[in-house]
């Protein structure tokens, strides 16, 4: 009996880690969907790689970090450059290292959505390694690795704190060194929008993202136990949906008409809002937390361009903002029932106890990733004489600079020959 | 061991659930593929829109109507607003709910098919809700739900007539009263051809779909029993290629050469017709079903040239026509051994009478679908002072008219600059 | 408990099969991006309408001449036009079946990478019937289905063998007899780039193999015994990294710039490598196998040129050559441990035993592939009066010659108006 369950267990986590991997493929859209046709190959290239090398980094040290033993209350120290060894955790080790390491590479992918457009293919290399060999271990580690901030009870069950907003601080200290993209904002400080070049792309990555999201979310209960993971999963379909009519709206009132990307934005910010509190709220307070998402990434865009900050797939917006949100909404709606190991939320008589740790969480987590990713990237600037490409470069397309062939060479045929001295 | 079972089961239905939901992101892609570039943006994002909003319904009211108890002969009534309630259906019924709501959003996605290129946003919004509240339910809870069909003996495994035949006739009602697109028929009545812009969305679009299809059929079975669904997901592939080929065949036998959006649509039409019989006949006849049906969806499409009907993304030959045929294929090939609820058909000695129930649940269903939701729609024609976009809004494209922003804003650079007013 | 293993094992392997379908989308998204937008709806559809056939051509006779009962050394005998019978396999029949089905439609797209960009449609369907019937399912039945080459010791876990180079060499074959596309060689042997249309889609299309994967190899387990498809998976995911990584630095290094094709494909040639020997090496040496498949990747599709071999959409250079060296990596990587069929390898004391039977089975595997489907495509060509297209039909590009219509019609707008002599 016992064996069986550990078995399902596996079962059931491997199919989210790969659901959790075929999330790059939606990143992959997305961000190639929302960028201009001149960076589109690097986009979606870069973006396969930096998985990959992820990948290598967090076997090598990352889940260590996380997850070893002989803990400290910073990080974790066993199992470096990770063998398979069986680790006692209810289902297959490897199958949840690659659930792991699946989140490490979300973390990062998200992370690299502020260097969009402007960096250079080795500022990419270099933040790849460092932000999955330490910065998302880290804050990993404090909070489901059984370090000091969940010894404190924060609660994060699939990661709006761990790997959205730990990804989003990392592009807020990108976007703030790189600064903004060339005509994103005016001498008077008036901002220009900067169109995606596709919204096929972008709606295809975006139900890509959704669909992932069931291992995401579903996946992290880690467990077959009595079918809960359809809770789960519920939960997280009606923030998605919740989120997305709730952007409509919000559109449709301030601007008179709903634009896809707006629309679509709704329905990540929704997901990425649910992640913390799937496990624990009714289904009606989904359906809130998702609607509350909705408006919060509309505002949190135009907020986001008042400060003259340029996001340009918003990694702040839809991942920052709504991370946040989701990891307090557990403060308010999490329910005695369903809150078995953390506090009921406020609604439920639970008082300030858990939005307080959750606020916490994420004050210290969000301090933490955004101060070393600036850190690491101030010393990466140094280090290779500037983060970004030349004017001229960026102007001519990141395909071109930073990989010699365009990604629609059709497109910009007569650029291709000029480039080529032809 | 009955837990087991209970935790198996839910295990395969949750993967079969987030397959039927993968389903949307093929539409979007077929859809967008199918239609013109101007309209594009607009295609792909309300196709992820009208999913997020249909969730919600059928989580308010869609799926109460459907299962709910207190039945009458009409619908059902409990669980309005599911709370994620067990409901002693031997697997997770959180899980069973979000597999039913993503038939739900299929239905609905079908439907839609037939207001392409024309149709106002707001009209996809308001026939979304009433459409998932009200059209799909009544279908559903009729031949799913223990209804009146269901008493009878109707048979549909996976839902030719629930989900496709009643998609397709709710577009057929669109397609009449929004009356086909600007150029598609000459003043004589000749057509001509408006190509979808890219063949590349639409064979990936259909090989998503292709894919969703092992959870929507194999996954109907609601249940690990016996390793069943392997036989389920067995039929539904050779039916599958059997469309393809046969609509290869037919089409360079008449035309001289193949295209692709009729191979393709074979493909479907093979999928479409198998849904209601993949779990009651041999191999041999899925293959015979599925080669019939890429006959018919050949001549279909042609049909509906004829009649004068704009059929913009094949909602009628490829779901409507194949649907009928996959209901009546039950009655023709279900055999003895597999029939075990419903009787052989007539190639097996069951007579006509299986045949008969499923001809009198095409026609029921089907009239229903097509009268209300006509009617809803005439009620939403004077709401809204019309259904359509201007003829401007049309040639100039709903992704202007409708959001704003083109979906291919490069391309059309110098039209949106126009838009601006710059 | 036996029958939950069963019914685990099924569910486990159809989820498996699922996947590796899924790769079909993988495929046709990669050779589109890979190929000229001329002929990108051709390549898109005829890859779906292949992989269509050749289910059909796979239950009629091909899944008999692999895994059929009275089998002499050469092919299996039972089991033709497969009705769904039981065969003791320790998991559903149906489902094994499909999960084969799944990888006879993998060789045969990977076959026909050769063929890309002049062979003319009729030539598609004829050698799909052809390999699917014969050239696949005798290379199968030697090596899987207890032939001649199992009988050596012939390790070979997902098919690095068996699926990859059993199709490479027929696209060897076929690009051999085809010739090079029109302006791919200058008359001096020198080799012009002929850049594929669009690398988001080559990245979707990377992504979506590599989502694959997980269950072409991991599925390849056949069973869900102690969880050990996770160690499978993590091998494979780690192969693919260090192929992605490998390519990056290698290509960096000798061009100054690091295209995103290049990194692509060594992310696939680290996946191909690591699919014969994922069941049977520790983790660092799934690192050290990708790394060298990366490497080897670069340098292949290097060779190819000065061969003055034309392998458009690299059917030789990502699944011949790691193909290759996946079979051989079992003889040099092999742990005692994991290596419980096979000898271990040469660095585990194995010496040159299993070595030696992998490079037999490389050697006379890679021949047969070769020369049958080199006689086979000679008669087709006689038969056809010609293998490819005419120059004019191939510069006007396949969605006209071969469909009649683009693939892209908006691009073409003009060329059509006047194909159609408008």
């Amino acid at each position: 009996m016992e064996d069986m369950l550990y078995l399902m267990n596996s079962l059931w986590v491997m199919v989210s880690a790969i659901l959790v991997i075929f999330m790059i493929a939606g990143f992959i859209m997305l961000e190639a969907g929302s960028t201009r046709m001149k960076n589109a190959g690097h986009i979606a290239g870069k973006t396969a790689f930096t998985f990959g090398l992820a990948s290598l980094v967090f076997w090598a040290v990352g889940f260590a970090f996380i997850f070893g033993d002989n803990a400290n209350f910073f990080v974790g120290l066993s199992n470096f450059f990770y063998s398979g060894a069986e680790l006692d955790l209810g289902l297959s080790s490897t199958v949840f290292f690659v659930f792991q390491l699946a989140f490490a590479g979300i973390a990062i992918t998200i992370a690299l959505g502020g260097f969009a457009e402007r960096a250079k293919l080795s500022v990419y290399v270099l933040f790849t390694i460092l932000f999955s060999a330490f910065v998302y271990p880290v804050v990993a580690h404090w909070i489901w690795g059984g370090g000091w901030l969940a010894e404190h009870g924060k609660q994060d069950f699939a990661g709006s704190t761990v790997v959205h907003l730990t990804g989003a601080m990392a592009a807020l200290a990108a976007t703030i060194l790189l600064k903004p993209r060339i005509g994103r904002f005016n001498k008077d400080g008036s901002a220009n929008a900067i169109h995606g070049h596709n919204q096929v792309f972008t709606s295809l990555g975006v139900l890509i993202l959704w669909v992932g999201w069931f291992g995401f979310n579903a996946g992290s209960t880690v467990s077959v136990d009595a079918g809960f993971f359809g809770f789960v999963a519920l939960n997280t379909q009606l923030a998605a949906g919740a989120g997305a009519v709730a952007a409509l709206i919000i559109s449709w009132i301030v601007l008179g008409k709903s634009d896809i990307p707006t629309i679509l934005n709704g329905a990540l910010a929704g997901l990425v809002a649910i992640t913390a509190s799937c496990a624990f709220v009714d289904t009606w307070a989904a359906v809130v937390i998702g609607l509350i998402a909705g408006v919060l990434v509309f505002y949190g865009a135009k907020l986001m361009e008042k400060l003259g900050i340029d996001d340009p797939i918003f990694a702040l917006s839809v991942h920052g903002i709504p991370g946040i949100w989701g990891t307090l909404s557990t403060g308010f709606f999490a329910t005695p029932e369903l809150a078995t190991v953390g506090q009921p939320g406020l609604f439920y008589g639970g008082g300030f106890t858990q939005l307080g740790v959750q606020a916490m969480g994420v004050l210290a987590s969000g301090a933490f990733a955004f101060v070393v990713s600036f850190a690491l990237l101030f010393v990466i600037k140094k280090l290779l004489g500037g983060l970004r490409v030349s004017e001229e470069e960026e102007i001519m397309g990141l395909d071109i600079s930073e990989h010699g062939t365009y990604g629609y060479p059709e497109v910009f045929a007569d650029n291709q020959s000029k480039a080529a001295g032809k």
